[in-house]
């Protein structure tokens, strides 16, 4: 190690640890601990084994061998997410210093026994949305391929975990699952929308789906769809308004439509076309597309190219 | 465990392993194994260390110990491969139920073979895609960046290997791999595209290429690019029909621009501005460039900006 | 292993490692080792450890130990960083073939030096980015959510890590660091770019951030907006031109504008509003709102569909 750095050293540990004494934040509020990304992640991953066995688990689960499986996995996840959650509220909370509060772990059992009892109900609705992907894209070749490989379908299997959490109002833990999801997908779903069933989102990369939106049945959205707010200008005053549209069931928004406004509403059996800018409400069984913004169109053989202006291009 | 969770587990169970019944997609087809995702990225890993080996091996490989470690890695490589392609046959044609079959497993033995073969090809192939990204970005500060770090060579790499297997009719595995490098890049090729020699896409995210697309040689894309179907109302129906557009020889489409149409043809030499939204061909050597949609400009000193309707924001 | 296979391996293993030497690329220059990406990205993870012990250290850091915990951690930190920075030094000079330069070696502890100097400053400028992410989202729940979540604020700290190497002229490692942070978050920053404090960018997916940008203090950015180049067709001749606009202090740029241009300049106070595509300057304080595209509308019950010419969409 250089002679050098040891010099330095000391000045710098004292005004690191000095930003840590001036900003609280640092350290975590009140010195307690926060929920462990990493056992989150391992949630997850084990939820899908629950969900879907064929695909991600290691273990060979058939009819015969189902109960124990299945048995054995949810009493895990149930130690380990009901652990998570009572982190969760206790740092919210700003709970006593005490390390263990019963009425949070009571709190945390509560939330995490109604979560696990709507677990069959969520698994029939994810292979909703895997039928959904199937009959929706010529390119998926088999079911499987969609519950296997499509990040659409991922996307959806984390936000319908993450929603069911933030439903019953537990901090932290539905927003660092969307995140992981975003993270590998680029669909930024968060966890308060409502999204109904039978849903189907094609490539996906670039889709924003904002807190407040509402979404019905048989909706299908293409990369790059953003449903947003008109503005955030109002800051946290903003927090808990309806900031973000509705789309009524068995509407198709095309890819990079963007839909702004909490009082927007997509009526039913709609299509949005790619491209499409909206900020007011469209009425139910309707068209919209883009009249596409002219294009100048010249032939390189015709025209001094190096006397034209710049063409837009990045 | 909380006592409560207990009660209600063999409920929870039940109506579980009811849905693992009900739906048998759940455990998987014919309850036989899928191929493994976690060994097909390592054999992504691997390819890359075999054909970049200065890059990603940790073994020090030069001239004179490279024999060893090229055949080396290469026998290994097969063997995990044509195992899970033997898996992927299987699954997909719900063969016997017998665990072995020698048909198939010859199948998957000539398909690797075939594979490996062209192995040296691609790796000649991906050397231009190194030089195109060179050649094609003021930022790229050596061939070695590009190799080491480029979101868009990491793409074209792991697009080209599940081409090969594509072409080859194996099932599962090439989207496995091309929704790998969708997941770790933003880029969305799907394995069916064929893609010249000479290509580079910069930056990347939100690139979406369509099953069925066609691009020629020196052709360069950037981030947001959509090269798609003009309707997938069809849905399965159209499985296998030409969807996506054909792109020609040394076309350039800039940032965000949407290409739509199984018979649109962007012929050689053109130039395609940012933001284009384009549904039908554009003659060869043509530059075309978007006339934005008018701005509406406002100073804020002398506008009442609270009297002014919302500008379009999210 | 199939005799179909070992009768081919030796061509195989011949025509790739012909690749190697006829393509010295291949085997990286000079055959000297390359910076570790594996190293990097742990150098990185412990980084946040350091800023952010609250969040992302097991380790229970407090007031009472958080000298030995910022010491021990810097002294592996500067091993590690300066190791690598001397391997990235040695590869891009093309030294001498002794594996130890000495004076290398002197500029490398220079680099790191001062990189770690600046670290108490960065750590202070990250919790005002912190801040800017929390007062301008409604969704944000906390401030501990936006440094444990938010892909925005990652991206953020990576650039001022990367950016603080950058401009000390140190190669490779300074883009494998923001690659890794476009990777997780589809954000794409150039470690060139200059970008003041209180710096926010909601979503993220899709922003692209050129290497020649200049972003002041306050400045906001949504989803998909690009800070690009007017044109690359230079190639490797505009290496170290500004290419990429300046946008001063206190801008809000929303989702999906284009900004492009190295002359282009976007006056302080200014909003852009979403979808805008901006290719020369605009004056301080005003609002740039888009007229969008016309949209054409059709009513599904008054309307024979199958009579009507496609509708834009993919």
């Amino acid at each position: 190690m250089s002679k050098q750095f040891y010099n330095i050293l000391p000045n710098i540990t004292d005004a690191i640890t000095m930003n840590y004494n001036t900003s609280e934040l640092l350290l975590g509020k009140s010195r307690k601990p926060l929920p462990v990304r990493s056992t989150i992640i391992d949630i997850l991953n084990d939820l899908r084994k629950l969900l879907f066995p064929g695909y991600f688990s290691t273990d060979l689960v058939d009819t015969d061998n189902a109960t124990y499986y299945t048995g054995q996995l949810l009493s895990n996840l149930y130690r380990r997410l009901s652990t998570q959650v009572a982190l969760a509220l206790a740092y919210d909370r700003e709970a006593a210093s005490s390390s263990y509060d019963p009425e949070l772990q009571q709190e945390a059992d509560d939330i995490c026994c109604a979560f696990f009892q709507s677990i069959p109900e969520l698994q029939r609705m994810l292979l909703l949305d895997v039928q959904a992907a199937y009959d929706g894209d010529p390119a998926a070749q088999s079911r499987e391929q969609v519950i296997f490989s499509y990040p659409g379908f991922y996307a959806v299997f984390v936000y319908r975990i993450a929603h069911a959490l933030y439903t019953r109002q537990v901090p932290f833990i539905p927003r660092i699952m969307t995140e992981h999801a975003h993270n590998k997908t680029g669909i930024d779903i968060n966890a308060g929308a409502t999204i109904g069933q039978y849903f189907f989102m094609d490539h996906g990369t670039g889709i924003v789906i904002g807190e407040t939106t509402v979404i019905g049945d048989y909706v299908k959205l293409y990369q790059g769809v953003t449903l947003g707010a008109l503005s955030t200008r109002g800051g946290q005053h903003l927090a808990g308004v309806k900031r973000h549209p509705t789309i009524e069931d068995r509407v198709t928004i095309y890819s990079n439509a963007t839909v702004l406004g909490g009082e927007t509403v997509i009526g039913r059996d709609s299509v949005i076309g790619g491209g499409a800018f909206i900020t007011s409400s469209i009425p139910e069984q309707t068209r919209v597309s883009v009249t596409p913004p002219e294009l100048s169109i010249k032939n390189d053989t015709q025209t001094d190219l190096s006397a034209t202006s710049y063409i837009y291009e990045i």
